[in-house]
């Protein structure tokens, strides 16, 4: 199949590109290189260093024989994607192509406009194209896991029957996000349910989860096919921050009781969910979501199996959650329709976190451990932080 | 009070700035024209000539003694938001400055985008502005019935309490909107909840129903003070569409079976709720939603009701749906909350109607037939358009 993958410079994108190159398909790369320019922006960088995107693509026909295309522009030039659409022609896009931070979307007002105009539009973006050129092109779009919040009752994947007064109704299921940027996201599932509805468009959202892991059959066939391993205060993911503080000995720095649950999988079960999503289409007209996770943890537990995981002394302290989040909640979400489609999960054992905790030491020395501290509080704004700093500057922050 | 009315230039927000600042609250006026934008842009006028805001001004100071404060500027504009709160120091907001029309959000790709980008970054800018400033500033937002579309379940007012495997959680009550104009207020909802969840913001949701109605106690005390009547296939609604229709002899053109049933009020009723909002505000953190309609009715049930009302014969005659929606449907929404705040509903009688009636009969001359007809399809994008005419030339699309 042709596939074309947007964002396919960033952290899931290029493995999920090479992984669908590997297995035959013909693959197109669309990026902006906005996640490197975040890097420069908050002067943080991937702990495992990556090449540029035109070396990358060199050395995996090089090393495979398989050839990328790449179209290098922005979603929100609306010309840039009908062009590339026009172009590539593709038969399924997957769709990584968004800010996806929550910290780096509660900054400021400037962060938090810039995150759902850049998402909302690029979306919209696309979803014209498909609608004026191709409605049979099946859209995988990466959605969060975090568009649900922590309600009181099970989490469904994308609907839930409701029945209230005496009648039944099959609905959307309500959504609760707890940033900016997941709100980004609930506003796309919206606007993409709508443009199936209208025009017949296949879609798949798929619902994930926090994403551990760097390593995949097809990075680890030479360092210039790398992806990035983020570990900073706003792009980092908590399992990364706990390994690295543990190699450094840095006390694992919980949020608040720890007590916050999310639905977690590891990059290999991404790649596969992304391929099993792309071989099985969602029907036209077909507004299909997928909770794309495999095991869910609390913060605490994970800071508890990264200290079992290692070999040595770790401490484990607490600092005030920075953002606005049930700090002990009920969670229980459903995540069996990708199980139905064949995926085989990859767990989060003592061997996938000293690999981990392994690949960290190999890069120890480009630690930066000013980049870990949570600068980006909820609850303020630009302007209440401008007394005691930028944001942005956090080796200055105090 | 001090309150600020945004879109104060508007259909609705002139009548509520007139209403507000005659019962002795000292009122701002916010708008950018981008209302009368559309007129040029779509070749249309309101039926009732409207003068300009200046003029508007300086006659309700004439005749009331009463001034109001003027904001030239656009939402989207940051600087311009937090300027014009730092100056006006509300202790209220009523935000009705987005573009409200499904048809236009629906022409073409840009302006869906346009019309999520204009609703959603001004209120984003709004609410970070009030965050910044004074989080006691009460947010009055103008939301609609259509977030809700059609579910075959009660709709409730904003949250419903779901019974899901054992447990219960009072949730958001799903949305299901019908077009990119009813989904950028299905966003701003959910990006306003969450500014109370972090910020502590108190905010009031109006799920507005389909307004009817020309003249207010203030509009009607000089025909400078006149608000508009839109009756074009863009701008237009539905039962103003009819009393056009029957006054010119035209058939009256229900879209499909018109079993779309919509709720409604009257003018007289929105400015009633607003204020009822304003002086009994939201809790801090409480985002809070009323249902602000006072009945329902079916397309058909109301060309029944004009062809009632005429003097003279009426045919009511059916043409294509251009819109995708149930065109038969279970609706039962509750909307009590208004009414136990105090609103005292003015009901959709034979005289209201013979009143709309009289009101197109004054300007029957300013009536253009061409401006009715629908050219906007939900089904269609602009480049399917393009070749039977632009959606945007409504005299020339054939």
């Amino acid at each position: 199949m042709r596939v074309l993958v947007l964002g396919g410079d960033g952290y899931l994108g290029w493995p999920t590109a090479l992984y669908l190159s590997s297995r035959g398909h013909d693959v197109g790369v669309v990026d902006n290189f906005a996640r490197r320019g975040y890097d420069l922006e908050m002067g943080v960088d991937s702990l495992v260093p990556i090449v540029n995107l035109q070396q990358r693509v060199r050395r995996w026909k090089e090393v495979s024989g398989h050839s990328l295309d790449t179209f290098i522009g922005d979603l929100t030039d609306a010309t840039f994607v009908s062009g590339t659409l026009a172009t590539f022609a593709p038969d399924a896009i997957v769709h990584f192509a968004e800010q996806r931070s929550a910290p780096y979307s509660m900054i400021d007002r400037q962060h938090a406009v810039y995150t759902q105009a850049n998402n909302v539009i690029g979306n919209l973006n696309l979803l014209y194209a498909i609608a004026e050129q191709n409605r049979d092109i099946h859209l995988v779009k990466l959605g969060t896991m975090g568009e649900y919040g922590t309600p009181n009752i099970d989490i469904e994947e994308g609907y839930i029957e409701i029945t209230h007064k005496g009648r039944t109704d099959l609905l959307p299921y309500p959504k609760q996000p707890g940033s900016f940027y997941h709100l980004s996201k609930v506003h796309d599932s919206h606007n993409i349910h709508f443009a199936c509805r209208i025009w017949g468009l296949r879609a798949t959202d798929l619902n994930q989860g926090i994403v551990y892991g760097q390593q995949t059959e097809e990075t680890v066939l030479h360092p210039d096919l790398a992806t990035r391993f983020d570990y900073d205060g706003v792009f980092g993911t908590v399992l990364n921050r706990f390994c690295v503080q543990a190699v450094v000995g840095h006390p694992l720095t919980v949020y608040g009781t720890g007590g916050q649950t999310r639905g977690m999988l590891n990059i290999l079960d991404t790649l596969a969910c992304v391929e099993l999503a792309v071989l099985n289409p969602a029907d036209p007209g077909e507004f299909r979501v997928f909770n794309q996770f495999t095991e869910s943890f609390s913060v605490s537990q994970m800071a508890t199996m990264v200290a079992d995981a290692f070999d040595g002394e770790v401490e484990v302290s607490s600092v005030p959650d920075p953002r606005v989040e049930k700090e002990e909640h009920y969670y229980n979400a459903a995540h069996t329709k990708l199980l139905d489609l064949g995926l085989e999960p990859h767990l989060l054992t003592r061997e996938v976190i000293r690999g981990l905790l392994d690949s960290v030491r190999d890069h120890r020395d480009r630690v930066d451990l000013d980049a870990i501290r949570p600068t980006v509080k909820w609850r303020e704004t630009a302007s209440t932080l401008a007394t005691s700093g930028s944001a942005l500057s956090p080796t200055t922050a105090g």
